[in-house]
């Protein structure tokens, strides 16, 4: 029988579920600046391009699989796939899809990565309820902004402990979205942020298997069976996000209460989001841009000895993998990246296939990379220097890495992105026009208008 | 960005994931004791109880009309409903009809509810693949067994931090039960315990709310999902239960690891399944139990100047609700539990409707009951006086209450306790030949057999 061991627990939580619902039910449509709204374009077109370009994955169609055993009503859009599926299916499937290349947005705060969450629940339950674009843009500023900031409120005690938290807060975030495009008041919303609360998705355990990717996905799906739950009248408790034996203070011991209202409605979370130009966890970008710079400095595979890599502890833990045998490994190996950066001038998906993950030489050159942790080196930082069979040292400092916030990947180049990545999948055409139909979302009287390009 | 907080960790854990998924997969049908199918019985016939008993309470309303906005195929049986839902519904809505009236099975070394999410999920499932009644009592004994032994692993931490580990340990043995049913390898029944892993649901915060039965219902769906992808070649960690930022050390500080395997195929977890005689939680019924006999003493409501109670802390912790307001309410009040047994000799869930909560003679009574904290009184018992307005006083002290393991309740009980719940939803007839069918399913070719009985 039960002991009562002592948890220490704060009685005296201000009431956010409440406050983050009043704001997610009532906060005006398009209630922000301009740069505000193109972000959370770009995060949507990014999302999109992300879902299209692993929408032929095996985990994707091993998921599809299973949903498909469900018999599932064709309600919703999968991007870049014929198939449709019901709502929750389609979150889901479009939340695994566009996480599993690990190409997706970063809030690099929290290092949660908000559309795939958000983004699927929403998209689901707008195209099926024929929401206009404008409507579906509300409710992805919204939505982030709930998950990103109760991301802060625990990060980073609740990430190190183990939590993914792009799904854990997830859950929250798609609950949010979903509330706002179903119009829900602010009780009925922090119902819906209540049932999710009891939904977290995702440990840290599961990185280099499909799960990582299923993590989104299946807070997407959560969030959005929350919200229609609500809708219909189920109830949970109004405290559910700060209650002793609530969301933030069983998942963490770090909860920050003031980052969950601080600035609310002025500060957008959304508009600390970033855009990875190579397709892997964010800690390993400043490596890899590294290792491009040294490229174009003229460094040849052939030519190095070794490769010195001085970089915070945390990239070695989360991607110090020094042999990996596949491609996905390859995501969670610094020294991949490095390889791949030198040989081929860049780290997209292509870099990360299993065929050259184990290519000789590819292989051969990540053997002569050598990490040593330097905690004095930021996370967003790399240090790397050349060290050339004739003794010469070429020596690069990258402080903030191309997609960071301080140097965003400009429009044309997400473009180029989502098009190098839905290209192969759904064509050519198709592509632009779905890039087209991103970039007027917030113009779309339907965002079905989207999902005849998006299946391609 | 990330900082190293430090976060002790297990770098040694046994290879439980492996271990529990091996034994799932090969222990033999029937591999046990006929005291362990004898109580796989009992289980799942006070499970199926439950679900047709609340089959038609606001909480099953709600979430049926969430499930419906998805136009489920007609795939499985809702218990004690005409409606049929695809598989992921059904182990949602039985699970959550299971638990509503906190009527259900109780796992007393963990306060774990194990058929809600095991016996959801893996009735839809073999419904839909139309399997034997054998193979589902198999199904529910190794889910069970899966579910209790982690619970048994982080038993009270897990608990006392606050997770409702009913849903946070039903995600595993749901989807242990599934792979069963599926007749999944032992390498894809590790894969649907991991994906599960990352899926736990369920804080006590929710308690008092229509969530807290969600968890069970959330926890079978969500089981379910992960034998189905397992089965379609999804993957997941393969230590996804013990590495140091997988399930147990994320969701619990303490991971006695020896919980998992000892004895395992020898002990049988089921076998320490207990029922409920009255419509709340375990922790209350020693106090009504005594309330009973004081009752059966001779003791008369308008005779008590005050009944004084001794509990342990968490039956007050648990049950403290002073003035509950509804029937939910006063399922968790010690206080309306007490008035309840002294005026009813009974706390079946007629005793916990909202009219019965607000009548005047129970409030009246209730506010005679007073409290008290006694540490030395185990929370399996009660010490309760009733002190009459003659200035007599009558004690009863209940070391175990009925339906404990020590006094567990019999067979007819048991059918009693069925019929009392089912006769008005699916009337006489129906509740007759369902407690049959339940009493006859391991003989049963396909359990189909009770779809119709079960529907009413």
């Amino acid at each position: 029988m039960a002991r009562n061991t002592a948890v220490p627990a704060d009685h005296n939580a201000p009431p956010i579920t409440r406050q983050l619902a009043e704001f997610v039910a009532s906060h005006p449509s398009q209630g922000w600046s301009d740069e505000v709204d193109r972000e959370a374009v770009r995060t949507f077109l990014n999302w999109a391009g992300c879902a299209v370009g692993a929408a032929r994955h095996e985990a994707v169609d091993a998921a599809l699989a299973a949903v498909q055993m469900l018999e599932p009503a064709p309600q919703a859009t999968l991007f870049g796939r014929p198939e449709r599926v019901d709502m929750a299916g389609a979150a889901l499937l479009n939340g695994i899809s566009s996480h599993t290349f690990d190409f997706d947005d970063t809030h690099l705060k929290t290092i949660i990565h908000p559309a795939g969450p958000v983004a699927s629940a929403a998209f689901a339950l707008a195209e099926h309820l024929g929401r206009s674009g404008r409507e579906l843009l509300d409710a992805l500023v919204l939505g982030i902004d709930v998950a990103c900031r109760m991301g802060n409120l625990m990060y980073p005690e609740h990430y190190d402990r183990g939590w993914h938290i792009t799904g854990s807060t997830g859950t929250l975030g798609a609950a949010a979205a979903c509330a706002r495009l179903l119009r829900l008041d602010a009780g009925q919303t922090a119902m819906a942020l209540g049932i999710a609360a009891s939904q977290p998705v995702g440990l840290r355990e599961q990185f280099g298997t499909m799960t990582k990717p299923f993590h989104p996905g299946g807070a997407a799906r959560a969030g959005l069976l929350a919200a229609l739950m609500a809708q219909h009248g189920f109830t949970a408790s109004p405290r559910a996000l700060e209650a002793p034996r609530g969301y933030a203070q069983v998942l963490s011991t770090k909860c920050a209460w003031n980052e969950a209202t601080d600035e609310l409605g002025q500060r957008f979370e959304i508009s600390f989001n970033t855009y990875k130009p190579f397709a892997c966890g964010i800690v390993i970008h400043p490596s890899i841009d590294a290792s491009i710079q040294l490229r174009e400095q003229g460094v040849l595979p052939e030519q190095v000895e070794r490769i010195e890599l001085r970089v915070h502890s945390l990239v070695l833990e989360l991607t110090g993998k020094k042999t990996p045998t596949d491609g996905l490994q390859g995501k969670f190996s610094v020294y991949h990246g490095c390889a791949a950066g030198l040989i081929f001038g860049r780290a997209a998906e292509a870099e990360f296939a299993d065929e050259i993950v184990r290519r000789p030489d590819v292989v051969a050159l990540r053997d002569k990379v050598t990490a040593m942790v330097d905690d004095r080196i930021d996370e967003a930082s790399a240090d790397v220097t050349a060290v050339l069979s004739d003794g010469r040292r070429v020596h690069v400092f990258v402080e903030h890495a191309i997609g960071s916030l301080q140097r965003p990947m400009s429009d044309e180049a997400l473009d180029a992105k989502f098009f190098q990545q839905s290209a192969p999948v759904i064509g050519d055409a198709a592509s632009r026009a779905l890039i087209d139909g991103c970039r007027r979302l917030a113009m779309l009287a339907d965002v079905r208008e989207l999902s005849r390009l998006a299946a391609g």
